[in-house]
């Protein structure tokens, strides 16, 4: 089992690489240039203070009472990794690194318009009440998972459902940016964009090969044997649904708009990502390619909804996380198969809708429990600390404002603009 | 063996990490800046594609049929990766981001100038009609390896003569870039290309020392007494080799041109890796120097013969992947020693000239084979859907083109020319 | 143990990548655009001359003759690794990569003014004379080792305090750029430093939890035992100890100057990490926060002192790496504690002065012999070659003066300036 426990040490790292720089770069190379440092500190900071809350309170309030089938944990059974065993660090930090990019994945829906000290408020506060009930409930053994068994390898409702909802709300009570929708708010770095999409690529490997459970009764010998047999089908599945869901999002681009862009690859990666991730051992290959080419078709028009609807998502955190994480939650009660890693038959393969109504639950779960705390916790800080910079900070710009620098000084004499 | 099956897992995620981004950097750095995203977005295309072709039919053409020693393999076989075991699929996804990174290499030959529709039209074809039967013919026990047993660790033929033949046929049959040689055409950010060369470097450990390929009657401790001795060779030898070529092309810069560049730091280091790639597993610590400081000054020399030929192969796919593979595998035939893991003694060990003629014909083999191929392909495109799009265009800007977009919206605000 | 091993082949990538491109990044970004690719270049260059350094004579001189008890070592023993297991290989190629990095971060303090052949004079000489010696002592069973048992568990006197002095050293030798402190010198791409701070991070999971060493009589169940549990410790130790510096000095800025910059993020990021390398295995959790929480905060305030002392260090390698290798390395004698896997314990902890005493001695071991030894080469070099290239030159910028390059070329019709 070293060999398993080497990959973990290493899948732990590569899911904080996703945060920091990944993520940090793909949102950031998509904010104006007067933003992207304000952007990028929003996932360092969130690294920062969920790295805090996770080892003080944060392990104990979502996996310290494993089994208990209640709604919530007691956070202080090992407060501060009391009475955890070395052996047990490395699954904790695992699971760290993952509040930790939930958190920050929220913030691309209120970019380049908060206050950076209101971000660093939200974040524990978000964390101790909707992600980590969440998680106690649908992988630390809560009530939840003792009434509807739903398959969510590694994170569709945790981390991108909630994630989605979370953005929604704070999209909504943070309200719109200065100018939106009527500017022309275009990414100012596109590179930046792609080297973020590459590496969460890379890391997402981490997030979802990594988060392989054995049995509670299995043998040495027996988890052996599943981890290397059960990763080579998530990894295959996490490549072919990413390959597939870039592809759907360019083509639906060439068909809607007659080009396929960049940052629709960039995001149809990520959107694929983000629906093979709770689906990732539940289906085949065959599966993998529809979940990934629904989620990159679907996605693609799901970023224009905020234009209709007149909410400012402005780095498409709803159209992505929520919808992305939908598709694969909901497409497991159809493409799930006995002959997948997760053995449960989804409708398409005879094992009729009980697989859906549960995968409909744990959905349905994590949209009413963040839905309605994020916005107790987003209109507690709008009327106390509030959330907003002033207007002229952010036509400004925010990096200026909040930090007291820009990102770019980059002067004539070396060929700018010869 | 779980060790080395964690290995793998992290390898696999790495090769891709080289295609997505960092190839998509070091090359999109090199290209001008209207034309980055397209650069980019050719190896990311490339790597989506591929992925759909290998697990439907690539898998099968390549490796389905091992050892039939035809020069072909039954593409359907294994279709869908049907019958394929599930401790199979690390190794199959494995090969699959070799097949990835050599397509998106070939782009670098046609920078700046064709059709993105056009290239996602090249790329299954090319893989399907070059990349799979010589992948086959080498390391699937085809009929290549059954005659001549050439050493080809990780693909100095199959990926690097490959990609460079290739390259060096579209350059041709596309043509030049509008201005050619006469505009300069400067990289436009080479902090990008230096964190792709870096990335590449880093991802290389996986492409190299991941290429290990086991007796088939060993046993399970055979393999991990091999894997824990051959491994840590073929590292070192990875890297002395890179850097001896990086050091070796500053060298010949300084004295060609009297200043060692960037540019050349990174191309050398590409080099290196590439001269290296076959010959890993073949030569002791000393022969990796030979090999990388041979690459280094070659390929430093290698990359102006574009000029004085008149051919446009814009980012040196020629110059560095065709000449830097054919250093790396021809060398074996020298320096290879039986004091190395592949056991085989070169001419300068006393072995005579047996190794050398097997390294001759794979090359010969692989040049043939994918220079009348990819010939055939490239000009059945030229004549139907056509390569280029318009001199207007490409003066524009392909990315407004081609993708609708620009990269870089970098605002005056942000400091930029103060 | 193929788990431990293969671990290490990745550790050992990890390390690679922290200097290239992660340091070339960290620190280019926070040079004037003129001066970041001679900044990157001497990365990529110490990088790689430190690998032939190493596998000529530096492994032997470090670890060649473990146990001798000597001050210095016979660098010919293993002379291009004549006689060196294979199975050692990846040992040595982890510790190379130390090598390299050590040296790489020494350029930080001099950056924007040096001749890049003085650079490439200086990096094998000092390897020779100050770094091989010193890990030798530490860590290769030489005279210090014999003397006084310090812990030093990844590197804060080999590495950083060794470093940090040899920055001071040449900042005072090769004098300030022009114009400093009086003209602006700000980061001109502060996206870079970020990228480099998460890579750096990433990274150093490769150097702090790969520096696990075994008892010279532990059977192979005792190792997997000890890789299994004490890994865990050191990987969290890392974590929390980087975000407490993080924050702490996103804390201390706010305190100071009303604002947390992304720099500062960036650099109390490196600062952890700096404090965390000597102590990760030593101190439990609360220690960990607790040692990057002073790291942050305190060489937040040392990165001020060289405008007060007037030396021009110019990305801070002296407040950064001495200030923050001297925090970890002193604080192990407090904060130390007999329940962490070193099992040693502290002041803080009822273990007296020794631990203290011993940690001093180390620091003083390094202090001096560095100190001493890198003035004799700055000065050495100073008076022969020369370290500076002209006023004009670096007013014009030296990546066209040393490099016949610019890094950026970046057209008005991409979108700047729109």
């Amino acid at each position: 089992m070293d060999g398993y426990y080497a990959f973990m040490l290493v899948a732990t790292a590569l899911v904080l690489m996703m945060t920091v720089p990944a993520l940090a770069l793909f949102y950031g190379g998509m904010t104006r240039s007067k933003s992207v440092l304000n952007m990028m500190m929003m996932s360092f900071g969130a690294f920062g203070i969920a790295t805090l809350v996770f080892v003080l309170w944060g392990w104990s309030e979502g996996w310290g009472n494993l089994g208990n089938g209640d709604l919530i944990s007691n956070p202080f059974t090992l407060f501060g990794l009391k009475d955890v065993e070395w052996s047990s660090y490395i699954g904790m930090a695992f699971q760290l690194t993952f509040a930790a990019i939930t958190a920050a994945l929220i913030s691309g829906a209120v970019a380049d318009r908060v206050k950076f000290s209101s971000w660093m408020v939200f974040v524990p506060v978000w964390l101790t009440l909707c992600y980590l009930p969440i998680a106690h409930n649908v992988w630390g053994g809560g009530w939840l998972s003792e009434h509807w068994v739903a398959q969510d390898y590694a994170g569709g409702t945790v981390v991108h459902i909630n994630a989605g909802v979370a953005g929604l709300v704070l999209a909504l009570v943070v309200g719109k940016r200065v100018g939106w929708p009527k500017e022309p708010m275009r990414p100012h770095n596109l590179t930046l964009t792609m080297i973020g999409a590459g590496l969460l690529w890379f890391g997402w490997y981490g997030f979802n090969v990594g988060s392989i459970v054995f049995p509670a009764d299995a043998s040495e010998a027996d988890m052996t044997k599943q981890f290397m047999s059960e990763t080579g089908v998530t990894f295959v599945n996490t490549t072919v649904a990413t390959a597939a869901a870039m592809l759907a999002w360019l083509l639906a681009e060439r068909v809607l708009h007659g080009k396929a862009s960049a940052l629709g690859a960039a995001s149809g990666i990520v959107a694929g990502l983000v629906a093979i991730t709770p689906s990732c051992g539940a289906v085949n290959t065959y599966g993998a390619i529809i979940i990934g080419a629904v989620a990159g078709a679907l996605c693609a028009l799901a970023v224009g909804l905020k234009y209709k609807l007149g909410f400012d998502d402005s780095l498409d955190v709803v159209g992505v996380h929520l919808v992305g994480g939908l598709v694969g939650t909901l497409l497991i009660g159809f493409l799930s198969t006995s002959s997948a890693p997760g053995g449960v038959d989804g409708l398409f393969y005879g094992g009729g809708l009980t697989s859906l109504g549960h995968q409909v639950m744990a959905a349905l779960f994590t949209i009413v429990w963040t839905g309605v705390l994020t916005t107790v916790i987003a209109l507690a800080i709008r009327f106390t600390i509030g959330w907003r910079t002033t207007d002229e900070a952010e036509v400004e710009g925010i990096d200026s404002d909040q930090h007291g620098e820009t990102a770019y000084e980059i002067a004539a004499g070396t060929g700018v603009l010869s």
